[in-house]
């Protein structure tokens, strides 16, 4: 772990489709971890700084006007560039253990992989912006879409990106698998189909490792 | 001219700093060429569709958190991979005669030479988000940083643009000259500080050219 230049602190990411339950896990392992006092930054995108959720805004809500898929990647990207910048590097430069909810592998599968943006301009877009630095570790909790999208049907409004079809969260479902696979070293897969206390229980397996690093 | 991928119409951008009176010639121009009824769409960067509008009034507020460089290009090349997509290929797939005030060579003076950020970055940015369509002609409108500063001075308020540094707007204005000298088949330099009626006359002399084409 902490071998791709995040200085000090460590850098985890949480990735899964809408519905699998990231929100509830994220907020979970930020009061488990302010227990052990860790030094901690809890954080999600898009969005992060002001300014990056104004970005999250625009990016959730309906427009008027066909968003193309290049526009929907640069603003991902100027909120992330925004979010690393002001936020995400001092917290690990500080030492921090930080935990993101959805990061760059959100990206190729969302905007890569469901709605068709070349992998190659993904790929220069997180080279520019994050210049070396990547998750330490990332937890994708995975879960069939139907699960997701029944969950996600019990909720009062949905944003532009929820409302997307069966199909739309199935190619994001399988990107996110075949990156896992790509990168096993990196990824750890969490059956979110499980009830949250075992999911919980899972997902703190994966600290020990952490809090080692972090001592 | 009418040879970089613009299909049909004719793609001519206004450049110069602010102050320097783009917005002027820009209504100017549109006035005149309406009087041919040529096929016409005049348009701004950032801006041009409602959704770039929208990231524009963002990008010339002030902050209460320091804008990143690559968060600043992002946000203009996200702005400008709608407009180019929803409205400015669209015009010129249909024939007409493009008058956009600012482009890309805004980002290279703006973000690149006066704040700092990588001329490869923008190249790259430029590539993914046009490729391949560049202007045909592009009007700089050229007059010392003093001359323009004392304009805006006069203005009731100034955005986060208009109130940068005189040193600002100098890295501004010699980047502008240096890429008209190393395109000159592109680049036409009128001086800006002359009546504003010689500079009108002077960018109607590029015009016939351009009807030229058109017809």
């Amino acid at each position: 772990m902490n071998n791709s230049g995040n200085s000090h602190g460590v850098f985890i990411t949480l990735e899964g489709i809408e519905g699998v339950g990231k929100t509830t896990i994220r907020c979970f392992l930020g009061e488990y971890l302010r227990r052990y006092n860790m030094p901690l930054l809890v954080t999600r995108e898009p969005g992060g700084t002001p300014l990056a959720d104004n970005i999250r805004r625009f990016l959730l809500n309906e427009h008027e006007e066909q968003v193309q898929p290049e526009t929907e990647l640069l603003l991902l990207f100027a909120a992330r560039a925004q979010h690393l910048q002001n936020v995400i590097r001092p917290a690990l430069q500080a030492g921090k253990l930080v935990i993101c909810d959805r990061f760059t592998d959100a990206s190729y599968a969302y905007q890569g992989a469901a709605r068709g943006v070349k992998k190659a301009n993904i790929a220069i877009l997180e080279s520019m912006v994050q210049d070396g630095l990547r998750p330490d570790l990332t937890i994708l909790l995975d879960a069939p879409v139907d699960v997701c999208l029944a969950r996600i049907a019990k909720r009062e409004k949905t944003d532009r990106f929820e409302s997307e079809s069966k199909q739309f969260f199935n190619k994001v479902r399988s990107a996110y698998l075949q990156m896992a696979a790509v990168e096993p070293a990196r990824f750890r897969i969490v059956d979110a189909t499980q009830p949250l206390a075992v999911v919980q229980e899972e997902v703190l397996q994966f600290l020990p490792q952490v809090s080692k690093t972090l001592n």
